[in-house]
């Protein structure tokens, strides 16, 4: 069964936007210690900016897979909890998840082939108590645990069918025209686009605002340096740089901006 | 035996102040690798305020519990390193802890039915070389690797029956009035005192600052948006906040604000 | 056999200027997973100074020598990826090193009593697919985890022994007297020089800047408050610092600074 290969890795990461210093992480270490005492946890990482649901789903997709199949791996950027958002376990191409139902899983689930989702519902996998406002600690941490331990996921809670999406990530395709837009800025300031590689074609035309960046190109040394660059970067998407340059700064672009994408 | 608990687990926690970006924290690691191959080391937090005892001993206090028995929890903030100040050991209702003698186990001890503690004094559980500056490498992370291990806590040094303990942190009561303080500013603007939940009756009367806040609360739900409001917090301490806003700004009040409880 | 040590041992290190909020720490920690599901991955920095070979040089200087034998310190402050750059793996003393030949093995090798190198070339060690940009995740990481498994390190690929080292973290000695520089600024503001404890004798007579320190001393003690000294700090370098005081800011002085010891 498909539970087993969680048991079998005992892997969990963490990703949150809580900080380290209020020793919040630390407690859902310990839930999770007392539940599953051999898992191994990572640190993917707790300084998302705070309440940014798209900058964790972003982070989320470009280390999910590479993790061996039956990882558990939980993301809690939640500016919703104590409210009636709900709280999802999900199985993706053999990983596992945990997430509140706020668009965190987004490129997980359109990266993915298969995808059953619950909503986490059913107290005995809970902590004791559950507190209004630390769902990490007392859902979240937990519920990993138990699904690294080998807890069938459909016994924590009813399947969920539709799951919230943030259409900010998801690029749009209409022929042979692709709308995407830049979702993240790099620490080089390249800009990286929600268009995955695959869908852009070997000889495919970019537009970036109202800028025409002509072919898509292998590499930066394909253009002079100073010159601005449409190129399939290293999380797999097509990004705007500048050769020798950045392009955050010299082309005053950000986060939002259009790309458009011929062939 | 009890130390024999520690030995089950093999897991130790480290909370410090020092960053990461020196390469102290991982001389802290190493020093513990050499010693218990097989420990589990957590990274509660190295982002602590620099020197800030009182917000060391509020993070540790938030996630030791949560720990299972056994685990060995080690902080060292530690602005009086090559003083005088003692070392400590301590075991609190099985679980352990290797701090330097400032207060830092302030909650750990206040939320306690058990502890007992000793000074590390046997240099057999140290460094071969101990330098003046860099304790957590040379006596806390030596000392906790050996307490993970199973060495009993007293042979590291002899008891001690009067840690420090920071005033600050603890609140005081008379007769039916508790007089507490914020200590704590959470992400949201929430203020944390230092009342612990079981000292606050269902139909208590809470003073903030110049402010009658009235009864405690459940929830942020039972206030109108935009009003203060008293209730127990995820922590398990007393929080004043406010419905849908920031009481740190709203309020222009912070750590050290008095609060009194009554009843 | 050395490698075999490392498969002993079963533990890497991790240092990189990344930050974690991009995801791409918790890819390589992946993929390592993936290689080596049983090794124990230590997060010693992501923190580095974005793109500071020296100060990495300066943190892994710092705790390489603390982790038992066989263990595997990957250390990618990387500002070269993607040019001709070598890839280096390294065996130093019984520990295992991967990195940029860029010089941020500077300390371990001049620490070290025998080292052997190799430039990573073998494709069987590295993703299937190997970015331009990001390898940290796609040949670092494999490499670390596959020497972690006890792959011997010539499979890696032909020995070097020219690696790359910064000149500004090594000392000049000439006849009796040795010329150093600042290379750290801790957060005490103390000035930690690149003159190892071991070159400096108990007389030795100190110069720093245009200011004559007199002796070396042993604790900050040693001179009145307010004072300068120099002394050897608890990583065993030089250091330049004011009795109860601040000297970067004291002193108005910071990294590059001149030191002459005499004697």
């Amino acid at each position: 069964m498909k539970h087993d290969q969680a048991a079998g890795s005992g892997r969990i990461t963490l990703l949150t936007d809580f900080g380290t210093r209020d020793g919040y992480v630390a407690a859902m270490r310990g839930v999770i210690a007392g539940i599953a005492p051999d898992a191994s946890v990572d640190d993917a990482s707790h300084d998302v900016p705070a309440g940014d649901v798209a900058a964790a789903a972003w982070a989320l997709g470009n280390y999910w897979r590479f993790y061996p199949a039956g990882t558990v791996h939980v993301a809690v950027v939640d500016p919703g909890v104590g409210s009636e958002r709900r709280a999802l376990a999900a199985q993706v191409d053999d990983r596992f998840f945990v997430a509140p139902d706020n668009g965190v899983l987004t490129r997980v689930l359109a990266d993915s082939h298969t995808a059953r989702l619950v909503g986490i519902e059913a107290r005995a996998f809970m902590n004791d108590v559950v507190s209004n406002t630390f769902h990490g600690r007392d859902i979240f941490a937990p519920a990993a645990a138990h699904l690294v331990m080998g807890i069938p996921l459909d016994r924590l809670g009813p399947p969920i069918d539709d799951p919230v999406r943030l259409d900010i990530l998801l690029p749009v395709r209409t022929g042979q025209t692709i709308r995407g837009r830049v979702v993240h800025v790099d620490r080089f300031g390249n800009l990286v686009t929600n268009v995955p590689a695959a869908w852009v074609g070997p000889r495919a035309h970019v537009r970036f605002a109202a800028t025409d960046l002509g072919e898509v190109r292998t590499t930066f040394s394909d253009v002079l340096p100073g010159h601005a660059v449409a190129l399939v970067g290293s999380a797999g998407y097509l990004e705007i740089g500048i050769r020798d340059g950045d392009a955050a700064r010299t082309l005053w672009k950000g986060i939002g901006t259009e790309v458009v994408v011929e062939g």
